[in-house]
């Protein structure tokens, strides 16, 4: 459980198959080996030791693959920052993890020097791109020409593979410590329980990589050694595109990135033909879209897969023969499937207490894909990580086969396009505005996005201030899709419980009457 | 990674779903797990403390499976004793490993009864068959009946899980100790690389459940909730019988046994279409015989996998799409396949280093599956196990494209119908009759075994002994399957290597010379 070893096996036993496909760009297997080891003796040659955090802040490409195996070769942690988030909170994560060496794409040129007039945590910045290296960077194609193969430190089982930041319930992000064992075993039951295995896949990188649904689906398919198409970032017809020209047989996307494929005409004239699975997850999938998506694309297999960073991060499969409207499966699709291989899930009561089918409770997983927990935050690892086991934040029930289905989240938060945004973090900002009083968080329907952020504002005496303004100030402090989509300004006091606890419920019902909030 | 988490898994989530069918009786999984919690209940009235060791000898059957899982689920460790062993080599096995439980089922009261004459090792014997419980055992019947289901003692990860004697190259049995993590690792690693997921898969217990071979499938197919058949031993009728009246889809035979299959008639007038995939290995399939096979069985697909106890026992894969003798993959045939997707696997010069394709040298194997090391045997791990790299004590080469070729053997070892022979131990046990002078034992081609045991015997001067009386001797000492099949009596002295050592080569050559000797 050396999460390098698949680029070595695959390197090995298909040293001439395609690894990796960008554009016109092909890369093997035996490239791709000698490209990481490089990159790995790079590493070293600007002082990453052992254990050493590397940032990376870029859209998807080979390259992006390279260095997410380069950074563990060379013996050090790596961390993919979120490319949606605010430069303060990459200036947070960056400073919280102790990352010394930034890799950078060109579409994050601006970023990194806007990070580096802010803090001093970054000593050496790699651009990752392929045009020219700007000044203030090494640039990694010299740096690659330049170095010999390095033999492989060997960090793996209950080693740090990466650090992944995701919001915080307290408003700040947390970084989720994620071990080799924690990844390869997640790897490997998604390739038992996706049917990803070795063959003919052909894998597209759409959704970002920084994500960890896509990083297990990064080293499963290096494990399978099948080969990776990219595309740098997410648009409809890039997508069908990507998949005629390189006849991509799987992807793994977001509901909303379905959704937006089915309702644009990406699909209008393209060879989809080879395509025969989609991976989703990461929040609900409307039925709307989901009848869309099957009807559109009748011969491929959809496989919903829910979790959560701090899973590595699988915790549940919905197979392809349970997405179906009529017979006696039916109503297995608004689950959230079943347990992975893996895993031991069950749903609790307020005190740990195993609840009955039927009953609602929260989520609880243990497994070895369970985090090792969160950096430098031993307080919030005890309330998250008790006894092995992954407190999710959820409140669901399992039926009687054994079926998960999510009804809420036990954390305030809200999915927005498949992204998490806790309503803390979001509150936090709001609340900084020197005009605002106080200011309460929640998620509204959007067709869109499944939903949308909306803040509720009430304003200090005597003051005034305009939705744009709110939003606007938002904007510099954290990242867009964290901003609220609309603001609702109010006078009377927030709905609060017996124990003086703000009822969001109330808040929400309104929005959310006679509309059908599928969460999962 | 606990290797009781399946059971809960597979009771979860199809509790109703038939778990384990033997003969007439079917159990679900529901019944398993709460059958094996109580037997568990009921291990620990009996004195078993974590980390206590339990024997079993038994021939297959759900009862088996069901200790297999219940002795971890109590906190102990496994001990899975040979069937065809001698009473003097389980009594060896049963005070090395320091069992003081022994699980026996009607199959082997008499050799219990022998065995308790002959050590006081066991405190405890429980009867583990469908019959009346002897006198002077505890029936486990009645003990599930007396128990309530405990709580699993979630021994993982790096704790023990089992101590499997395999021969030893020194005369002695060397007890492997595998933890959960090994074949936790081993058992997910097949799934994906020999397609065993989940769905309607109905596995047949035919080879020998204490064999490694089959208790990593008696685990994969438990973590994908398939179905288990059972036959008590392998007979060539007894296989076919059970995949026509069971539905049987998955079966794992050493090739001795497909020979059977298929140069008997027990194919004769049985429907075998629900077969679709066999595993093998253990030993090499002659050409002949996979022919035949494919042949007889055109709709199945034939997996090999190549290993050792010492991992879990798999190191290697040969896929289906190489199982064909024409065309560009034709060669392949002959290879052991491919690295399994968690190792890292090269051949090694004498100093370890490792060898370009084409080049003979030791076959060794890292991994999550690699053994914690051999039971109180320090000096003989430290041999074996180098850095986390299993010796396997096989040599061989890899082509260019990473397939094995394992050409021999460099641990003096005869594989006769998927059984491993020590040359070491034969040696000994003939050495010790009182006539003989010296002895060396070798493999020599059998149709029906692949090789059989060939002793070549240098008598003492003025001694006069018999073949017959070499082998009698033999059976009081080692297992049946140990003894020369053939003794050979010479006078000149043996031939030796200039360091003194003996040339096995040589002796073996005019057994072998216009045989093809191919080893896997």
């Amino acid at each position: 459980m050396y999460c390098t070893q698949p680029i070595r096996r695959a390197a090995s036993i298909t040293p001439n198959k395609v690894a990796t496909v960008f554009g016109e760009r092909e890369r093997t297997f035996q490239d791709m080996r000698n490209r990481v080891a490089c990159r790995a003796a790079a590493l070293r040659d600007v002082g990453v030791e052992e254990g050493g955090r590397v940032a990376i802040l870029a859209l998807n490409s080979d390259n992006y693959l390279e260095c997410f195996f380069a950074v563990p070769w060379a013996g050090g942690v790596v961390v993919p920052l979120n490319i949606r988030w605010s430069v303060a909170e990459n200036v947070y994560s960056l400073e919280d993890s102790g990352s010394t060496v930034l890799l950078v794409d060109d579409a994050f040129l601006g970023t990194a020097e806007e990070i580096r007039e802010k803090t001093d945590q970054i000593k050496t910045c790699i651009y990752i791109g392929d045009g020219q290296t700007p000044s203030g960077m090494l640039g990694f194609e010299e740096m690659i020409a330049a170095s010999s193969p390095m033999d492989d430190a060997m960090r793996g089982y209950e080693d740090l593979f990466g650090i992944f930041y995701t919001g915080g319930t307290t408003g700040f992000p947390k970084g989720v410590m994620i071990s080799h064992r924690n990844l390869y075993t997640s790897s490997l039951a998604a390739m038992a329980s996706l049917d990803m295995t070795q063959g003919g896949t052909r894998y597209l990188h759409a959704a970002p990589m920084f994500h960890l649904a896509d990083g297990m689906a990064s080293m499963a398919n290096t494990i399978a050694g099948n080969t990776h198409v990219f595309i740098a970032a997410f648009e409809p017809g890039a997508v069908t595109a990507a998949i005629e020209r390189h006849a991509v047989t799987d992807v793994l996307l977001v509901p909303t990135m379905i959704s937006m494929i089915v309702h644009s005409r990406a699909l209008n004239g393209r060879d989809c033909s080879s395509l025969s699975k989609i991976f989703y997850g990461a929040s609900p999938m409307p039925e709307g879209v989901l009848r869309k998506a099957l009807e559109a694309l009748p011969d491929v297999d959809f496989y919903q897969a829910y979790g959560q960073t701090e899973l590595a991060p699988l915790a549940t499969v919905l197979r392809p023969e349970y997405h179906v409207f009529d017979g006696p499966q039916a109503g297995k699709l608004r689950s959230a499937g079943q347990p992975c291989y893996i895993v031991d899930l069950k749903v609790v009561d307020a005190e740990g207490t195993a609840l009955p089918p039927g009953e609602v409770g929260e989520v609880v997983v243990r497994g070895p894909n369970a985090m090792m927990g969160y950096w430098n935050r031993p307080e919030q690892t005890a309330a998250a990580l008790k006894d092995g086991w992954v407190y999710t934040g959820d409140a669901g029930y399992l039926d009687e086969d054994g079926f998960l289905f999510v009804v809420d989240r036990v954390k305030d938060m809200i999915i927005s396009g498949g992204e998490n945004v806790f309503s803390a973090e979001v509150e936090s900002a709001v609340s900084r505005h020197p005009k605002v009083n106080e200011v309460a968080v929640v998620g509204i329907p959007s067709v869109e996005w499944g939903e949308s952020v909306h803040a509720i504002v009430r304003v200090k005496d005597g003051e005034h201030v305009t939705e744009k303004e709110i939003i606007d100030f938002c904007r510099e402090l954290i990242a867009g899709y964290k901003c609220p989509r609309s603001v609702e300004f109010r006078e009377e006091p927030f709905p609060m419980t017996g124990a003086g606890k703000l009822r969001k419920m109330d808040l929400r019902k309104r929005y959310w009457e006679g509309k059908d909030k599928q969460v999962n």
